[in-house]
C-alpha cells in the first residue's frame, strides 16, 4: 500500500546544526525522504537515519544545482511513491527561499504539505553585536537581495541605500562595488559596513568597515561567501560580543 | 561555593514552544535560574524543572510588567549568587527585543554572556501564505516597530508607507488607524493589509483587507495583540496556505 504522500517545508535555521527546531527534528523523524539544500549541515540527516537523502543543492555560483522545476518534480515524485518527503531548506523556508513556489506545487498533485518556520540568517547580525534597530536611533531595518533573478543587482538595492536606516544585504558580495557605489551616490560614505560568512559557525568570520572604506581592503582578505552584508550604524559596533560568544569553542551537535 | 556565573540570552521563537531550537533547550537543561517573559510558553520551564523560574513579562499595556533595569539587575544578582542564568525571551533575542542591553549590562559585572538565536515573528507571515518577497514584484522588506520608547507613532511608518514595498510592522495593532492614514498620504490605498494574530499558535488569527478598507471592519472583529501587520502586495494571498496547515489541530509539546 502507497503511503500518504505529504510535503513538510522545514527551515533548518542558518548554519550551526544545533539551530533547528524541535519541530523540525520531530519533522524529520517522520520522513520517508529528505531533500536537503548544500547549505544544510548533512549532521541533521542523523535526525532521518532510516529515510532516503537527497541533495539538492543550491549554492550561489554552483555548477551543479539542481534547477528549481527539478526539485518540485522531485518532491511529487518521491511524494507520491515514498510518502512523506521532508525538504530541509537553510534559513527559513520563506525569506529569500522559494518555499512558496514548492508548496503551490505540491498542492496542485492534492498532497497534503505543512510548514515548520525556521530561523533566518537575518538575525545573525545579532550575535555579532550588531544591532539593527537601536532605542533612540533607528527603529526598523530592510532586508532584501542583492540579485535579481536574472543575476544583475537589484533597483532595490538604490532604494535601500537612499531610504533605509539599516539594511541587510543577501547575496550581495559579488555586487560589493556596485552596492558601495549606491550608497556613495546618496551621500553615505561613512555609514558603517559588516560582512559577516558563515555566521553561526565556529569558522564565522566577521569584517568590519564604512562605505568609503570597505573596497580598499583586498577582496582575498575580505570573508567570503555565504555571506551577509549589513550597512547601518549598529554595524560600527561590530565583534565586541564577537570575542564573548566565541571565546569558547561552539560544539556542534 | 558559589558556581560561575553566566548569562545566557535565549530566543523562545514565536509561540509554539516547538518552535524553540535544539540550542535553546540544551541552555535550559543547564540553567539555575530561568527569566521568562509574558510571550514565552511556560511548557518551555519543563526543560529545566530543578531550576528557580521567575517571570518577568513584559505584555504590551500591561501594568505589571517590571522596568528594564529591574531586570538587568535581577539578571545580575541572580548570576552572581546562583551561576547560570537563562534569560527567555519571545522571538529572537536582538529583533525588537533589548537584549543589547541586558549583554551590555551583565559585561560589566565580568558574568559570562553567550547568545542562543530563535526564530523572529518576522517569519510568520509565510505560514499563512503571504510572502514578504516574491521574484518578479519585489526583493525587499522592511521590519519596524510602529511604536516609540516614549509611546508615540514612529517617524520610520512613514517612510515605510511611502518607499517600502513590504513592511512588517511590530506593536502597530494600537496605532492602526494612524499607520492607515500614513498609507493613504502616500497614495497607497489599494495596498493589501494583513493582521496577524497569534501567529504560531492554534488560536491564530489572520484578517486580510486593503488599505482603504481594513478600518471599515469593527475593532471587535478584527484580530487582537499580539499581532503583526504587512503592508504589501504578498497580503493579498494571505489564507490559502493557513487551511493546509491547519487544517489537522496543532500539537503543542
Amino acid at each position: 500500500m502507497t503511503k500518504h504522500p505529504k510535503l513538510t517545508l522545514v527551515g533548518a535555521g542558518p548554519g550551526d546544526p544545533e539551530l533547528i527546531t524541535i519541530k523540525g527534528v520531530k519533522a524529520l523523524q517522520k520522513a520517508d525522504v529528505v531533500l536537503y539544500d548544500a547549505l544544510v549541515d548533512p549532521a541533521l540527516l542523523q535526525y532521518a537515519p532510516t529515510s532516503e537523502h537527497i541533495p539538492v543543492g543550491k549554492r550561489a555560483g554552483s555548477k551543479a544545482s539542481v534547477s528549481q522545476d527539478t526539485i518540485n518534480k522531485l518532491i511529487v515524485e518521491k511524494a507520491l511513491t515514498r510518502g512523506h518527503v521532508v525538504r530541509l531548506k537553510g534559513g527559513d523556508p520563506f525569506v529569500f527561499a522559494r518555499g512558496f513556489e514548492e508548496l503551490s506545487y505540491a498542492t496542485k498533485f492534492a498532497i497534503e504539505t505543512d510548514v515548520v518556520i525556521g530561523i533566518s540568517s537575518i538575525t545573525l547580525p545579532g550575535l555579532y553585536g550588531i544591532p539593527l534597530t537601536c532605542r533612540g536611533v533607528n527603529q526598523s531595518f530592510t532586508a532584501l537581495t542583492a540579485t535579481t533573478s536574472e543575476g544583475k543587482l537589484s533597483e532595490e538595492v538604490l532604494s535601500a541605500a537612499k531610504y533605509a536606516p539599516t539594511a541587510v544585504i543577501f547575496m550581495g558580495l559579488n555586487k560589493l562595488d556596485q552596492i558601495v557605489a549606491a550608497y556613495k551616490e546618496a551621500g553615505r560614505g561613512d555609514l558603517p559596513v559588516a560582512i559577516i560568512s558563515n555566521g553561526s559557525l565556529t569558522n564565522a568570520q566577521v569584517l568590519a568597515s564604512t562605505v568609503n572604506e570597505i573596497l580598499t581592503i583586498k577582496e582575498e582578505e575580505r570573508p567570503a561567501a555565504p555571506a551577509l552584508l549589513v550597512f547601518g550604524e549598529g554595524a560600527a559596533d561590530a565583534a565586541w560580543i564577537q570575542k564573548q560568544v566565541f571565546h569558547q569553542e561552539r560544539k556542534i551537535a
